[in-house]
């Protein structure tokens, strides 16, 4: 086979997978989003058959021969070339051992895992659930052996969602962290809490609609390609860099619910659509890695979105949208109120200090039912005693306790550790941020433009063009978690006067 | 291959384009709902992509033979099998006459059509839609020959929507229809005309979103398996017989429109969802043909919808949901309002009387274009000429004009012709279901459960198991266009006192 050729067999086939993802993302989206509650059988079915098509061609033999070839050749290859070799390589190699009926299987399972969470957290019915999480518990089991069969199961699932991460380096990221974190958490928790009554007063989903479009405007997140839609669980969708979606959930009578999810999903998105476009319809196109996400999605929910300049430069408008509700408020009122750090039971929900405890629950009870040590039907308990032994809170119900994410229902285990890390890599791109610009001044009259600038270039415009080690280095240096702890202790002495 | 070998791929196959015609309509779905405006273009390399793996599997030789190996022993097979054979057959021996590269080129020409027509709508602006609508055009004389090239092309397009019509049927069928109500419109003209100013008075979107719940209500749409969005132009969609959308358009000053467009497009969703279930994932799934569809559709909208049996029943709802804005005005003043039959611009707003005249000039346009008569630059033109020839109006631009319909974007001609006939298919249907059972006594009260069972019973259960001719015969008998002339004549002559 000539190299052009081969070239243009590489292009081709990921255009076609382009067109798989972008099937079962609008089918999944459709399902979330609008569709009826009673339909997803069909989509079941539509799922399974072009996950079939898609494992088809990702294990074609004429696939594996083209990438061969090229591989053999690399160095006659430019740079993006190059690297798409070697990123769909990895993943033929890691497909091909899985077969083909249970990559269907598996994909059928998970969207119908979705339909039954739904209803199991409406009714906060573990029991419900509990058959369909042992099916993908075992799945993902069995998947990590296929995925590296030399690593522990856990480890080898980590390590898809970021690459060289394993149990031993969890295991010390979250040692410093407890060591740093747990006595100020102890020192905040003896200082009396500002008061965040008012932000439970209500707020008619409308106005916070109106304030949705506000703040997306504030991250320059251009409305011709990124839309907002509603669902239980927020998330981010792109299709290509000109045409991602994001979703929130309107709560009536918390406005900091939406505000921060959008802002939240909004980080994600502004990573996506400032990808290359140069990438799209490859495997390159997107963020990198979840832990890279979401230290773009923290850090504009988080280092951004809490921070006194940003809350200043915010709260006229939301004094505009809502009159009555914010009348007695200050933004320095809100701003505290925000930031309110307190062990609880909603991850989603939890203020930034205590987050990693959330993550640090749901870290251990992955481990040990991946590992094997904890079986199903003990994930409720063993959920509320560690809730109760990190954050000290009794949990009243499933719904608030092992059923509030959407993770394990789309059969992600070993994403959860990526908001922790994603956290610390933020803080230490703040650090880096800071020494080469004045990051404050502009955000307190509101102007994202330099921040998102500076991520741009550092973070986001490659895609999948760097591997997530390079961009951790190129945006933070060598990964420090202390700076994140640094961040945090200086961040609630000033909250709390300590 | 055995018999059994062979049916089991037929079902394999028939699956696996359940599944591609799955992901095409979740994008287009999402296309015309909630996708951000500058987003066509990933979703036009998506379908056209998915248009090329579709094209694949029917064009496939062994399907082919598959096919051909049923159709031998057809004698052996139960009468689903044997349909889906002949049915599938006849799509596979189509589809293999179109080059795969002109069926994927013309995915995407319709995808993107559909955004450049939203665009020129919007501003008015033939010209920009012009040089798309010149190539789905040409595309389509080219397919007529393709589907059949012993008849004339727009032959060949109207036997795919209705098999059996051709221009010589439809000639005459609108030349029985203009016989006889151009004088019945005559008459109708010359007589005062009901007040429908109050139909134009504010009634807010929420308020019609809640009387679109309750009009779904009534026609029993269980909205666990229908879901309702809005779009510019409203239509229904079906992934499977428990998994049906429709979509409105709310005008707040003009509660009739969408109150009809939910009626007609909850008939098609009323047919989609009564279709045996066992035919879901099969090619014998969904409504048989447009002008069977149509004839359901306008049923409800019209023949049901419009009676004043039915105005009775739902005019205390519309009263509770908007008693300020009908505060004067009584259950017969809207019954009066929704069928005062006036010569008017925009076909999915016009009258059931003159509604046909709509059909005829985008027939005889549609005649001229795909008959090489008529170049697509002057389709304004004669546009503009034939609606002051049949309906009297100046049409002001070309939003109100040649602009206003999604069809042609979409790719259709030869659709238009269905609307009359379904209506013409309906009228005879009353015929046969006032004879058999008591129809308007149930719909004033609200009660539309006989009607529609006697619907299922005779159209709806059916899928594509029958023809289109065999179910107009079981629901109609021998067609006769006069029961729809005097349908029509009895109505107005009951309405303007003629």
């Amino acid at each position: 086979m000539e190299m052009k050729e081969a070239i243009g067999r590489l292009e081709a086939v990921q255009r076609k997978l382009f067109a798989y993802n972008s099937a079962s993302s609008a089918l999944y989206l459709d399902g979330v989003t609008v569709a009826p509650r009673d339909t997803a059988e069909g989509r079941g079915v539509a799922l399974g058959v072009l996950a079939g098509e898609r494992h088809k061609i990702m294990t074609d033999p004429a696939l594996a021969e083209t990438l061969a070839i090229l591989d053999e050749r690399k160095g006659e290859l430019d740079r993006v070339h190059a690297r798409q070799v070697e990123e769909l390589g990895r993943a033929v190699r890691q497909i091909t051992r899985i077969p083909a009926e249970e990559y269907m299987d598996y994909a059928m399972l998970t969207n119908q895992a979705d339909d039954v969470w739904h209803r199991a957290k409406e009714r906060s019915d573990f029991e419900l659930f509990r058959p369909v999480l042992e099916k993908l518990v075992e799945y993902n089991r069995k998947f990590a052996g296929y995925y590296d069969p030399d690593k522990a199961p856990y480890d080898a699932l980590l390590n898809e969602y970021e690459r060289g991460v394993d149990t031993a380096y969890l295991d010390n990221f979250f040692a410093v962290l407890r060591e740093k974190l747990v006595p100020l958490i102890r020192a905040v928790g003896e200082k009396p809490q500002p008061d965040t009554a008012f932000l439970r007063r209500t707020y008619p989903v409308e106005g916070q609609k109106r304030f949705s479009d506000y703040l997306m405007g504030l991250l320059d997140l251009d409305r011709a390609h990124c839309g907002i839609g509603e669902t239980e669980h927020p998330f981010t969708l792109n299709f290509t860099s000109q045409d991602v979606r994001i979703t929130t959930n309107y709560k009536e009578n918390d406005v900091a619910s939406s505000l921060y999810s959008v802002i939240h999903e909004g980080g994600h998105a502004r990573y996506e659509l400032n990808v290359d476009p140069a990438l799209d319809y490859t495997c390159l196109a997107g963020g990198v890695s979840m832990g890279v996400h979401e230290s773009q999605s923290r850090f504009y929910e988080n280092i951004i979105g809490r921070s006194r300049p940003f809350i200043e430069a915010i709260f006229l408008k939301m004094r505009e949208l809502f009159p009555e509700q914010l009348a007695d408020v200050t933004a320095e009122d809100m701003w505290q109120a925000v930031n309110r750090a307190e062990p609880s039971l909603i991850r989603i929900e939890a203020d930034e200090l205590t987050y990693c405890l959330h993550i640090m629950v749901r870290y251990e009870i992955e481990k040990a039912l991946i590992g094997g040590a904890l079986a199903v039907k003990d994930v409720p308990e063993t959920w509320n005693r560690l809730y109760k032994e990190y954050l000290g809170v009794d949990v009243p119900d499933d719904a608030h306790g092992c059923l509030q994410d959407s993770h394990w229902s789309g059969g992600s285990f070993g994403y959860f550790p990526s908001y922790a890390l994603g956290s610390a890599y933020g803080a230490q791109m703040l650090r880096n941020m800071e020494k080469e610009m004045d990051v404050w001044g502009p955000v307190g009259r509101g102007d994202l433009s330099g921040v998102t600038a500076w991520l741009k270039e550092k973070v986001h415009r490659y895609g999948c063009l760097l591997t997530p080690a390079e961009i951790v280095k190129n945006a933070c240096g060598d990964f420090d978690p202390t700076a994140y702890t640094d961040y945090l202790t200086k961040k609630y002495t000033e909250l709390y006067g300590l």
